[in-house]
C-alpha cells in the first residue's frame, strides 16, 4: 500500500545508476557508508503512510507535524542528526504564479522528499533532478546527500528563472499598452496580477538565501566541500533571482506611474479638445441665435445676401477660432 | 473574594492532569521540583488581588506597576529570578482588528498570566493553552514551565494567522471590486480599515520575533533544550506571519493604484463620451439655429422639401460624427 | 541676582524632602557621598548667570558653549568625569507640536538642568519631576543621581505619550472627514499639520533611544544597577512611542491616498452627472430648436396639437434618457 | 609664479598668531615639534603649481590625481605617513544649492588645502577657519593638525547648517502657497528645485559622517583626544544635519501630497460649479427655445402677460435650480 | 584556428611592452616569477575554444559551465589557486543602457578575459585596459596581475561614470520639458526609459562594490598592497556611482511628481476657463434665444433700437462676466 504513495531509491557509491528500494525496507537499505537513499512521497496528506515513514527512518513528531501543515517559511532547521529543509517552489501556470512548499528531511544516507500539491498543478520535475544528481555523481567521488540536495536546489532555483522570465514578458507586454496610444484597457488589472506573482516569487526566493547561507556555513555537517563549492553557484544565482525581483518590481511601480501620466495628459489632451470645440460651436450657435431674435428693425435680415453672409460670417468665426486653438495647441 | 479574578492550577510532575490550587495558598504550592503551578488573572484592574499576589509571588512593585499599565511594547525583561513577557494577542471581531495585551510573569515553578480585556472582547482560549501543554507533558520529560510559556504562544501565534487569513480574505474582496464594473462605493475606506488592521498584527506580531528570539538565546534560563527546539518552530511562524503581512500590504498598495488607474481611466472614458456627445448634438442643434434666423431671403425655407432636408441633415450629420467618434474609440 | 534665574537644591541622604542652596554655594553644598544636588537653570540666555555656574561646578568651555546654543542632537556625551545629555521635550500646544531642547550636565553628586523656551511655551512639570525622584528615594537607598535623571526622562516620555495621543485623536477626525459625505475642506492642510506635528515627535524620541540606551551599557558610571532597571522601562517606552509615532506616519499615509480615491471617485461621480444632464437638456433644447426654424412646409406647425405634442415629446425624451442614465448609474 | 595660486603659513606652537611662509621653502618650514604649517592652493587646475607641492610635500601620484580629478566621495584615506581627506562644501547662491569638494591632505605638521571652483561661486571662508583655529590654539597646548582639519570641518558643517535653514525658508513659502486661495503656479517647480537642493545637501553631509567617525576612531594618529572631543560636537551636528534634511524630505513629500490633494479638491469643486451652472441655464435657454418654437397654435404667445410671464418662469427656474445646487453644496 | 578568437600577451617583469603569445603555448609562457600572461576570449560561444583553454589552464568545468552562461551577478569566487570574477560593463548606444557580462578569471600569473556580446554592440576598449595597465606597471615593481584587474575594472567603472553623466543629461532634458509651457507630449516615456536605465546601471554598479571589497580584503592573495590602494580609489569610486544613481532616482521621482502635478494644475486651469467662457456665451445665447420668442406682446421686439439694445446687452453680460471671471483668476 504504501508503494502507491511513496517511492524509494537507492544509489550506491560506485554503482552507476539507481536502484528502485521498497518502502517497507528503507531502514535497511539506508547505510551513510554505501551510498544515498532517496525516498519521495507525493501524497503528504496520507498521514499513514507518512508515520511508517516516521517509524522507519526515526523522525520525530515536531517533523512529521510540520510535513503535515505547510504553513512553513523556508527554513533549514536541525533535528538531533538529521534536518528538515521546508523550501517553496514556483512556476506560473495558466497566469498565475503559485508558490508550493516541498519539504526535505536528510539525515546521513538519506534524503527524503515531501511534494505538497500546489494550486495550479505544476511539479518540480525529479527526473530532471535525478539527472543533474547523476551528473555531478560521475564526476566527483564524495558522500552524496550533498549533491542530491544541491540537484533539487538547483531545479528550484531554475524554476525561480523561467518565473522571472515569464514576468519579464508580461512587463513588456504592459509597456507596450502604456504607451500604445490609444493605451487598452485592462492595464490596471495586468498590472496588479504581476505585482501579486512577484509577491509570490518573492516570498518563495528570500528566505532560500538564509537556507543556501546556512548549507554554506556547514551547519548540515554531511555535506562535503566540493558540493559547497556547487551550493556558492546556488547562493549567487538566489542573490540573483532577488536583484532581477527587485528590478522588476521598480520596473512595474515605474510603468503604473507612467500609466498614471499617460492618462493624466489625455484627460488634459481631451478637456481642451472638448473646450476648444465647445467654444466655437456655441459661437456659431450663438450668431444662428442672434439672427433668429424677432425685432422688426434688424436691417440684416432684409439684406438680399444676409442669409449668406451670415452662413459666411458663422464660417470664418469657426475658422479664425479653429486656428487659434490650434496654435495654442489646444486641438 | 480573590478565588472570583483569580484562579491557579498545579500541574505535578508524573502525574497527568492538573489540580486547582487556592490563589490564597500559592506560596505553599509552588515548588520547581514538583511541577509548575500556573495563576490566571482576568481582572488586572482590581489592583488589591494582584497586591495579594504580589505577596504570594514576592513581585517587585516595578512588575506590578508595568501590569496595572498595559502601555507596554512586547518584551521580555528580566527581575531577578523571575521574567516578565507582555505578549500582544491579536483578533479580528466584527470587522475590526483589536490587539491586547497579555501580562506574563514566570518564574522556576510558577506562571502568572494576566489578560487584560481588548474593546472587541475577544479572549486567548486558555483551555486550549492548557490542552496543548497537556499535550506536551505526556511526550516530554523535562521542567514544565518552558512547555507552558510554549503553549500560551503557540495559540496566540495561530490566531496571528486567523487574522492574517481574514485580512487575505478583505483583500480578495477589494480586489473583486476593484476590477468589477463599474466600481462599487466605499472601496477607499475598506481599504483604509485594512490597513488599518495590517498595522494592528504588525505591531503586535514583529516585537513577538525579539521575545521568542531572546526565549532562544535562553535568556530564560529554566526554559530547557527540549522547549527551545519548540520555540524555534514558533519563531519560524513569526516571521512568517512577519512575511505575509509584507506582502498583504504590498498587494494592499498595488490594489490601492489599481484602484486609481481605474479610476483615472474611467474619467478619461465619460470625459470623451461627453465630449463626443456633445459635438454631436450642438452640430445638430446649430442647423436648427441656422435655419430659425429670420433673414427674408433663405432660400432653402421655401423648398418644399427643405424641412425634411433639413432635418434629413442633421441626421447626418449626427451620423457622420457618431460614426467618426466610434472609429477615435471615444464613444 | 543669580537666584533670580537659576534655583538649587540638595537631597541629603537618609532625609527625606529637600533643602533649597544658594547657587552661589554650589560648590560647596556638591558632595557626591551626601547626596545629590540639583541646580535648575531657566535663562541659558543669561550668559553671566551659565559662568558663574560654570565656574562653580567647574564645567568646561565645550560644555557651556553646547548650552548656549541649543541646535544638538539628543544626546549624551562624557567630559572627564561629568556628562551632558541633551534631550528633547516635546508637547503639543493650541494645534502645533514643539519640541525644545533640555540640557542636562550631570556629575557625580550634581545635575545642572537648563530649559530652553519653547514657542508654544510648553514646560515640563519639574515638580513633577521631583515628586517622582521623591518617590524612588524612599524605596531604594542607593546613590541618587541616576534616580534624579531618571524621573526627568520618565516625565519627558510620559509627554511624547501624551503627543502621540494627541495625534491619534486628530487622526480621527480626520479619518471621520474623509469618509464625510461631502468631505470638509482643509482635509489636506490638516493632515500636512498632522505630518509636520509625527515629524516633530520622531525627530525628538528618535535619538533618546540611542541615550537611553547608552545610560543602560552604564556608560554613566554612577548610575547604578537598580536605577538602570527603571531605565530598561524608558527604553521599551521609548521604542513604543517610536512603532506608535511610525503606525501613525503609516496610518496618515493612508488617509491622504483614501481622500484621493475619495475625489478621484466624486470628480467621476460628478463627470458622470454632468454628461447625463447635459446629454438630456440639449436633446430637449434640440427639439425646440427644430421647431423653431422657418421653413414654409413644416406640417408639424400647423396641427392644432402640434406644441403640446412637441412639448410631450420633449417630456418624453427627458424622461427615456433619465431612465436610461439612471439604469446605467450616471445618475 | 608660485605664489599667486598658493599661500602658506606656519603657526609655531607656544606663539600667538601666524607668519607667512614662501611656498617654495615649505618642506624648511615643516617641523611637527615646531607647529604646523597651512598651505593653502586656490587654483587646483594649476597642475605646475601642484607638482611643485607634491615635490615638496613628497606627495603621490595617486594623491596628485585624486586632487586634479575632484570626481570624488567624501572620504578619508591613508597614504603612507599622510591622509587625503576630500570633503564637500555646500552653499546656496542665488536659488541653487552647489556643492564643491575641498580636498584636505594632511600629515605631522602640515595641512595642504585645495579648493575647487564651484558653479555658484560661493567659498568657504578660510578667514573664519584661521580664527576657529586661533581660538582653540589659545585654550589648548597640544599638536595642532588636528584642530586646524578641525577648524575646516567646524566652518563647513555651519555651513551646511545654513543651507538646511534656507531650505526651511523655501519650505515655509511653499507650504503657505499650497493652502493659498487659489494656489499661485509655479508650485511643482519651486518644489522640484527644493528637492535638487535636498539632494545635493544630502549627498555632500552623509559621507561626512562616516569621515568624522573614522578621525573618531583614531584613523589618523596624530589627532589627539583634545582635538578628538571636538570633532565628537561635529559628528553630533552632522547627525543633526542628517536628521534635518530627512524631515525636511518628509515635510516637502507631506507638501506635494497636500498640492496634489488641494488640486483635486479644486477641480472637484471646479465641476460641481460648472456642471450646476450649465444645467440652470441651459434651462433657461430651454425655455426660451421653446417659446421661440413657430407652431400655430401656441396659446402662451396670444397671452397679454406671456412675456414677462416666460421670462419669469426662467427667472424662476434659474432661482430654484440655483437654490437646489446650493443646498447640495455644489454652489 | 584558436587565434581567430582567443588572443594571448605576455608582459615580463622588468621589460617595457607586451609580446602576443600563441593560444596554444599558453601554458608553457604562463610564469608567475616572469610576470603576467593575458588571455583575451571574444566569443565565449565558441565551446572548443573555451575547451582548449580549460586544458591549458587548468580550470575546473564549473568554471567553464559559469562562463558558458552568462547570466551571473557579479561576484568573486575561489576555485582552488584561481578566481573567478564576473563583472558587468554598462554602455549607453543609441538611447538604451546596456549591461554585458565580462568574465574574468586570474591565477597566479595569468588572466583570462571573457567578453560576452551585447545587446547594443558596446565593447569595452581592451587598448585602454592595456595602456592603464602599461602607465602602473612602470611606476610600481611589483607582481602584476593585480594592477592588470585594475586597470580593467577601472576603465569599467569610468564607463560607468558615463552613463551616469549620458542619464544626467537625460536628466536635465527631462526637466526642461516638464517646465515647458505647454509640456512637450512623451515624458511619461521619457522618464521610464531613463528609469530602466538606472535599474541597468544599478544593478551593475551594486555588486561591484562588493567584489571591489572582498579584493581589498585580500582575498585574492596575489593582489598586493600596492595594488590594494588602487582598488580602493575604485571602491570610492563605485560608492559614488551608486550615490550618484541614488541621487538621479530622486531627481527622477520627483520630475514625476512635479510632471503630475504640473497636469493636475494645467486640468484645473483649462477646466477653469472652459466653465467661465461657457458660461459666458451661453449667457449671450440665452438673450439671443429670449429675443427669438415668438410672444405677441413683446415690446422690445418694436422698439427701433432694439436690435442694437439686445446686442449691447449681450456685449454688456459677456464684459462684465468676463471681467468677473478675470478677477476670480479664472481666466
Amino acid at each position: 500500500m504504501l508503494r502507491s504513495v511513496i517511492r524509494a531509491w537507492r544509489y550506491v557509491v560506485g554503482r552507476d545508476g539507481r536502484e528502485e528500494v521498497d518502502p517497507a525496507d528503507i531502514r535497511e537499505a539506508v547505510d551513510p557508508k554505501q551510498g544515498v537513499v532517496w525516498i519521495d512521497a507525493t501524497s503528504p496528506e496520507d498521514e499513514e503512510a507518512l508515520h511508517a515513514l516516521k517509524a522507519e527512518l526515526g523522525l520525530g513528531a515536531t517533523v512529521v507535524d510540520a510535513i503535515l501543515n505547510p504553513r512553513e517559511r523556508t527554513k533549514l532547521m536541525r533535528y538531533g542528526d538529521y534536518f528538515h529543509v521546508a523550501v517553496h517552489d514556483c512556476a506560473r501556470v495558466r497566469d498565475t504564479v503559485d508558490s508550493r512548499e516541498i519539504d526535505v528531511v536528510t539525515g546521513p544516507g538519506w534524503m527524503l522528499t515531501v511534494r505538497h500539491p500546489s494550486a495550479n498543478g505544476s511539479q518540480v520535475d525529479f527526473d530532471e533532478v535525478a539527472r543533474r544528481f547523476e551528473m555531478q555523481r560521475t564526476e566527483h567521488h564524495t558522500t552524496e546527500e550533498g549533491f542530491l540536495l544541491w540537484a533539487l536546489f538547483d531545479v528550484i532555483v531554475d524554476r525561480y528563472f523561467e518565473v522571472v522570465d515569464t514576468i519579464d514578458d508580461r512587463l513588456g507586454e504592459i509597456e507596450d499598452a502604456v504607451f500604445r496610444e490609444p493605451p487598452p484597457p485592462g492595464i490596471p488589472q495586468t498590472t496588479f496580477e504581476v505585482r501579486r506573482d512577484l509577491t509570490t516569487i518573492r516570498r518563495a526566493a528570500a528566505p532560500m538565501r538564509e537556507v543556501v547561507n546556512a548549507v554554506i556555513r556547514k551547519e548540515i555537517e554531511f555535506v562535503d566541500d566540493q558540493a559547497i563549492v556547487h551550493f556558492h553557484d546556488i547562493y549567487d544565482r538566489v542573490l540573483r533571482v532577488g536583484d532581477l525581483v527587485e528590478s522588476q518590481r521598480d520596473l512595474l511601480t515605474g510603468l503604473l506611474e507612467a500609466n498614471l501620466a499617460v492618462t493624466s495628459n489625455q484627460l488634459n489632451q481631451v478637456m481642451k479638445k472638448m473646450t476648444s470645440w465647445g467654444a466655437i460651436l456655441i459661437v456659431a450657435t450663438l450668431i444662428a441665435g442672434i439672427y433668429g431674435m424677432n425685432f422688426r428693425h434688424m436691417p440684416e435680415l432684409q439684406w438680399e445676401f444676409g442669409y449668406p453672409l451670415a452662413l459666411g460670417f458663422m464660417a470664418l468665426a469657426t475658422f479664425v477660432l479653429w486656428r487659434w486653438f490650434k496654435k495654442k495647441g489646444w486641438l
